[in-house]
């Protein structure tokens, strides 16, 4: 069998270095060390990703404009330091190091009751929107007396809150008939539900890269092979001759993607990535799943307006299965969510659930379909954007103060920061937070293989004094890691106050 | 690799056989054909497991007192009609005939407003017990407020709803901390994190034959090889010489069993059992669950006192896992479950967790802390056993005056018969029931590898006139499944009303 599973050509590999081959600006030494950087930043940024085949010397040296030698020293370079593998007649591809860090579990949440003085940076999620909450189970509560008469079981979910959410996709321009909806436990009991149908034995899963952590993670558990496909810097998002190229070439059985408000990056795809997204999953027999966990989280007015949704482009409606959940636009604490996908397809994820967790809580789906049909959905919405907008401009501000070597791009929904930490590992950025009593999931969770060492993930939950203690907190535990000043000397702050 | 995965010794088989050596009473014909039928006939109602290794020829010759001759031209009637598979140097096996009907799937709730009048024994479920559902999720209101401020993620559960099940368990002889509970989705969800966590590729699980038919299906879809223990005849459950003797031999990663009114036997695992399993499974390596859905429905008084939670003989702590769940003892629309195990085993569960569902709903954990606490989960219980009562009378006069060919114990708890079906197929009894207005599960879906074919479960979850109308429906069923009159000229009956 191959090594490499996708293939970059040599001007695309010309483009990403940028215009000094790789080289950081300013920086001085040889040609083909400058080179050699610029390969491993991609790499570990998941820009090229992992067991990508490289254009052959002499291609790349005739894209780059250098010498055969520097580049061939540079494969040499990037081979010695375990970034990259050859074999005679298979040509060269990315790889990451043995020992390096790999993204190795999901994210965790910390039960609150265990916060204690920890600001949880580790979960994009906040409290629930009062008093809409209280509302929607005292509607709960009027309409329970009616659904306690059955045995409970609704594999499919209640048909008030499938016909809720059909509505409300038909309004959103993608008409929608309540046979077409799945009543899940969140959005991971959708998309665990969709990976066990499609990816039964170790299929191929092509995902952004970077992704959703707890999402990867579950692929893996499920034996999926996952093909990263590389996001543009900063909220620059698809590429799509990437998914194109990458679609065509593995011709996965699922793909992916949360193609509104990505997280952890924050970018917006728009229609024409939309559309070309899908042509090239139809055009691969790919299934592609939209996540739309963040769709209700627009934060900034859209000068052309927003995007449609991903399945609006699904002419067919079988190459596109839609994902979404109450957790992000709500509350978390009512774990549920829903998939959206051909009457023939939801048929089959019913029959399945009966070995799985056989259904929803029934109150939960009465209390969201009151919320849906009442008004309560969206005027929740208004209050909890506001609420982001105003988290969003505090922790930027803070992050820029304390942290002014960081980078990261605003994004204009949803609730998460892409930080580049300056050079530092973001592992242990997030490993001393953690002990300084801020909590962050650092980049490589998010990333297939190793990549994004140098990020970590900083929602924007938090505001006021709260916003710059978690960066100060941050700058702190930058300043130690920067140090190399961390070790068994550094107590756990089990009471830590500041 | 061998082909079978037990053996059954010759005096063990005489006995599974009976004093006339598997010929039915009054029967007639030759010696080999009674005794070829009698091991047909265990094996499809599942006491003899499939792929068991026979004794030598001689031996059984030896034990039933009949020619060796008898025997082998058994075995060679066995073998021609699939039932049986023999290698030169292996010996002879069990088996069942490649076009036999397997269990294909597992129980798939109609969800209830596709019910009509359909009589739906499908499910062993039963409306909710008002008003305690209303009163529990008025009081979960009041609790709400408190957790709305949280970000609504506890993977590990509510802290009040762990601590309320500790306590339960402490109460009923099993001292329990909290830090030993886990908040799942149902029973099925506890199961299913269980599974994850200990079969992670195609490892051994041992299971009652019969057993639970949705779990069956969740450990065959987890990729498990399922070794079945058969349970004996009517109430008498577990065969601890089995046991001892299929966990010695196939060392599974986990065994499954439900020792409190067995779904579907209805049987009771006394304490001498339960010591035993846990014995052996400590001897074997074997993580042993104990599904305790159904712990709550003792219907009739014990002489002796109720039998020890099966945790209870655990001494050491880490080889018995127990799963429970408000699903039969309150109701299915709930879908809280739980696990009870050793901390470190709920530590590994809860940190899996973040891939999976990550949570349960706030609110339903805030009700059914409520009712554990506050008395209403024993009033509730009190009026369910009632009911249940009332029901277990009703469907087995129903039965026995309409179908007194069909033979079945009435157990002393839970809510569900096993009955044989006087020689018919159950699948087709099942199949037809459903085009008369009557659906029941058929044997084999609680069966590995196409047994208890002669079997169908009814659940009594009806009284009175509704428990007649079903088993004059199940009637006709079976007189239509007698009479071979089935086929295209019987139409489904849409709108059958009787």
């Amino acid at each position: 069998m191959r090594e490499w599973t996708s293939t970059v050509g040599a001007g695309q590999l010309a483009r990403l270095l940028g215009p000094q081959g790789g080289a950081a600006a300013g920086r001085r030494g040889p040609a083909y060390r400058a080179l050699a950087d610029g390969i491993r930043t991609l790499v570990l940024e998941g820009r090229l990703p992992v067991a990508a085949r490289l254009p052959a010397e002499r291609e790349l040296a005739a894209a780059l404009a250098v010498s055969r030698t520097t580049v061939a020293t540079a494969f040499e370079s990037l081979r010695a330091d375990g970034f990259l593998r050859s074999r005679r007649g298979s040509g060269s591809w990315t790889a990451v190091p043995a020992g390096r860090a790999l993204p190795a579990r999901g994210l965790e949440p910390l039960p609150p009751e265990a916060g204690g003085t920890t600001i949880d940076l580790g979960c994009a999620q906040l409290a629930a929107p009062e008093p809409w909450l209280t509302r929607a189970f005292q509607a709960a509560l009027v309409a329970l007396p009616q659904a306690a008469r059955t045995h409970g079981d609704f594999p499919a979910g209640l048909p008030a809150l499938r016909a809720a959410l059909a509505d409300r996709y038909t309004e959103r321009g993608v008409p929608t008939m309540p046979e077409q909806i799945m009543i899940t436990t969140g959005a991971m009991g959708a998309v665990g539900a969709i990976c066990r149908m499609f990816v039964p034995g170790g299929e191929r899963v092509a995902v952004e890269q970077p992704s959703y952590a707890n999402v990867l993670q579950l692929f893996r558990e499920a034996g999926a092979r996952l093909v990263p496909v590389p996001m543009g810097e900063g909220l620059s998002g698809w590429d799509l001759s990437a998914w194109r190229h990458v679609l065509g070439e593995a011709s996965p059985r699922l793909a992916y993607v949360i193609a509104d408000f990505h997280n952890p990056t924050g970018a917006l795809a728009d229609d024409e990535r939309r559309r070309g997204m899908v042509a090239a999953a139809r055009a691969s027999g790919t299934v592609l799943i939209a996540d739309e966990t963040m769709t209700d989280l627009a934060l900034d007015a859209a000068p052309g307006g927003r995007p449609r949704p991903v399945a609006a482009f699904d002419h067919g409606g079988s190459t596109v299965i839609t994902v979404g959940s109450a957790s992000k636009s709500f509350w978390a604490g009512l774990r549920i969510g829903w998939v959206r996908a051909a009457p023939e397809v939801i048929r089959r994820l019913v029959a399945a659930r009966a070995y799985a967790d056989l259904g929803s809580p029934v109150m939960e789906q009465l209390a969201v379909a009151w919320l849906l049909t009442e008004g309560g959905w969206s005027a929740a919405l208004e209050e909890r954007r506001a609420e982001l907008r105003g988290h969003r401009a505090d922790v930027v501000a803070a992050l820029r103060e304390r942290l002014p070597e960081w980078e990261f791009a605003v994004p204009s929904g949803g609730m998460t920061l892409w930080v580049r930490t300056g050079g530092l590992s973001g592992s242990r950025v997030a490993e001393v937070g953690e002990r300084l009593g801020v909590r962050v999931a650092s980049g490589p969770r998010f990333g297939v293989e190793g990549a994004f060492e140098g990020y970590v993930r900083v929602p924007f939950i938090v505001g006021g004094p709260v916003a710059e203690e978690a960066a100060a907190r941050l700058a702190a535990a930058a300043g130690l890691v920067a140090g190399g000043a961390v070790g068994a000397g550094l107590a756990t702050p089990a009471g830590y106050i500041s």
